[in-house]
């Protein structure tokens, strides 16, 4: 029956998830940052359309269990959770990144492995969960790797949601201490769940991709566990997970456990946190526009010429934006609206906000041009960059060239400034300030201190965090 | 954004989901026949080892709402029970199918349907039910010849999972009287849910491809209805459902309005009921048999020879089962067993029926010979048949061909004999001979006679009748 191109893919996989491996601190600290980050996004994500939709629906269908729904003063099932927050941390499209390929890790990782965490102490030991972290990061740019991604992705498959649910798998396995067997199983169950075509993008249907597999795999693992079976070869049978995906090549099997292992170990070097809540691909020319604006007045600008690689500006609209969330995928209103009013937040994308005629107005003045190769910099050719020129009143100009925006390891953000952006999340989560920095010092002592991951828990369900103006919800 | 090669497929479902068909005599008496033979192997299916793994991870995170869960005496939410009834529907290979493409309407479309159905005396008119389900059908047919169906089978898809789950939204768009609008949203989230890999063929894993594909479309279109959206061109966007899973021409949206109005008229015409709970693949094979056995003495065979089209030998096993699950796939075992015992029922599927000296000594007498032309009939080039050719010990032969096998529409099984089907799988279910024959007749009169539906339901989630060696499970 199999025609096994690269035999033990899955057996290689399952090896990976069922061992041991010791998270340096680097590690533990690079997971501590994920974590604050995507349960901020992930609060201030419910308060999206995309959101309240899903979570609507999971009203009509409660399910009965233990974990925690991220600041909604409620338990549910595993399944349903993993569901609901994952949704809620990729609503805003505000949650981290790979570099090197375009999955988001943590809107899946950390909802589905918080779900099959108590809030009620019996917690498992913080080690473990960062090592489950750990497995979840590697396996999914392992895989990432093998598919490969661009032929993946350029297919038109979300990644995040495809390859997220193996990852999420794994990082379960861990947790779990499950054997061999069961992890195999719960790998081959979950590649037939695996889904998410890019043409949902722009819509609620997106995020709800991230929390589709933060779910799935807590099911795959549930069913397996409870006695279900798959095919052990499911990855790499002819009609299996990789070739459904992808194109693999015939080494990519054999590399596999060499690149597990790499990016175990190397995965905080090839991760990234969002400092603004719009498109990736505008990121760079946000972060030269902060730096010209210490220096010019806002009020004195005549026009913005944006250079960019053609990679960087393929998932941007050309047009100018006619809503909120479009504007998230728009260098025009996007380095406007920077210019103007400072680094954008989540309130920035709003219908309101983009009405603004200040911001219009400087809209109509914003030219972006794709070029793989910046102005005079023959030397930078094909790196991904952005150059930002303005031109002022008076005929002067000035310029700023950005090759790792902040946020990327190359660049990191500081703690400081992912606390504030945790911060600022949950008070538009509608966080009151001191539940705020209750729950923000638990997240940060989570991975080290046994019980602070319990109590962080058990303060994401107490509903009294969230001030007056949002109870009544 | 959208590039679109067939512009008009995604609104081409959605208007004729929401338009008004009249269902004929021929399609209602099809439909009863259809919703009979669900029930009845859905009811067997639940003594599955698949289906009980499942169900016991469905306790685990249970959920709460007023569907029926076929045979078990609970409600559940209705994206849970549909899960549930979808996945035993399948679990025993026993449900019905379309001979023309590989794909299992039954279990996918009414598991769907009657979860939004309560059983409390509220459900929708007969009528409704009836043209729903052939929107259902139409939908799994016209698609499944868009994609083209041979390209996305052969790539690996279980197509009744993946076009299952378009065809089961479509259905309960048309049940549930939504609007264009929101049936192109459920048709565009259902599409990002879409999966499910060959490759766990002969696992557990198969049966619960259908349960998914019922509760996504559940899913889908709840979630539709509470306001999330999603690609209002979805299925012919460039990394939409059939350029993700098929390689569609230029021309399948052109033609689409026209194979689905062809379809919902003439689904009973590709549609067949399986005699035996083995794979499609041994049916003729088996006919010709049962034929054979009324002139012989099984006693006095010697060998057996059968000739089948490669095409119907592809899902079959070469070596000889080593389980009652594989013993499905076998020609050798269900040919011998068929000629020893008569025709096989669920009970010739265990390991212990396998494990028959009589049937195993026969086992190794049977030879399969994959030609595309049957010996001496070269008029029959390139058509499915099954020749079975006996040889008795005095030296005599035996032969019969078989063309179109029981159950197929051009050879279709009585309602007697549907009957029959059912009263031995609700027995094999658990069921009481005084309790079958209720529901039975509630089943045959649910698509014709306001509340027989609901009675049916009801019946279904009476654990009383199921008699005393089940009710201690």
């Amino acid at each position: 029956m199999s025609d096994t191109r690269s035999p033990g893919i899955t057996e290689t996989v399952a090896r990976f998830a069922c061992g041991r491996s010791h998270p340096t601190e680097d590690r533990v600290a690079a997971a501590t940052r994920s974590l604050v980050d995507v349960v901020g996004v992930a609060l201030a994500g419910r308060e999206t359309p995309a959101f309240r939709a899903v979570s609507r629906w999971a009203d009509s269908e409660p399910t009965t269990g233990t974990s925690v729904v991220w600041g909604a003063g409620i338990r549910r099932g595993a399944a349903q959770a993993a569901l609901l927050n994952g949704t809620a941390g990729h609503a805003l499209d505000f949650d981290d990144a790979c570099p090197s390929m375009p999955l988001h890790p943590s809107t899946v990782l950390w909802p589905a492995l918080l779900a099959v965490v108590r809030d009620d102490g019996t917690e498992p030991d913080p080690t473990s969960v960062s090592q489950a972290l750990d497995v979840g990061n590697a396996v999914l740019r392992a895989i990432g790797e093998a598919l490969p991604m661009a032929t993946h992705y350029e297919r038109g498959w979300h990644s995040t949601s495809t390859v997220g649910r193996l990852a999420a798998v794994a990082a379960l396995a861990r947790l779990r201490g499950l054997d061999m067997t069961t992890t195999r199983h719960a790998l081959g169950v979950v590649a037939s769940m695996a889904a998410g075509s890019l043409a949902n993008f722009g819509t609620a249907t997106k995020p709800l991709h991230a929390g589709l597999a933060a779910r799935d795999a807590v099911v795959a693992v549930s069913l397996a566990e409870h006695g279900l079976d798959a095919a052990p070869d499911q990855l790499e049978h002819r009609s299996g997970f990789l070739a459904l995906f992808g194109a693999p090549d015939r080494t990519a099997g054999e590399r596999l456990g060499e690149r597990l292992e790499h990016w175990e170990r190397d995965w905080p070097h090839d991760w990234s946190l969002k400092r603004y809540p719009s498109c990736y691909g505008t990121h760079r020319s946000l972060d030269a526009v902060l730096e010209l604006r210490e220096e010019i007045d806002p009020a004195e600008v005549e026009s913005v010429e944006v250079w960019a690689g053609r990679r960087s500006l393929r998932p941007l609209l050309r047009r100018l934006p006619t809503s909120g969330l479009e504007a998230k995928f728009s260098l025009h209103y996007t380095v406007a609206t920077t210019l103007l009013r400072g680094a954008p937040g989540i309130t920035d994308f709003t219908d309101a906000a983009l009405a603004d005629p200040t911001v219009r107005d400087l809209m109509r003045r914003v030219h972006v041009h794709g070029e793989d190769t910046p102005p005079d910099r023959p030397d930078l050719a094909g790196q991904p960059y952005a150059l930002v020129r303005v031109r002022l009143t008076g005929g002067a100009t000035a310029q700023r060239l950005v090759l790792h925006t902040r946020g990327d390891a190359r660049n990191p953000l500081t703690d400081a400034e992912i606390d504030d952006k945790f911060r600022a999340a949950a008070g538009a989560g509608g966080y009151a300030k001191d539940a705020t920095e209750t729950l923000l010092a638990l997240l940060r002592r989570a991975l080290v201190e046994p019980g602070a991951l319990a109590g962080a828990l058990a303060a994401l369900r107490d509903n009294d965090s969230r001030s007056e103006r949002h109870s009544s919800e």
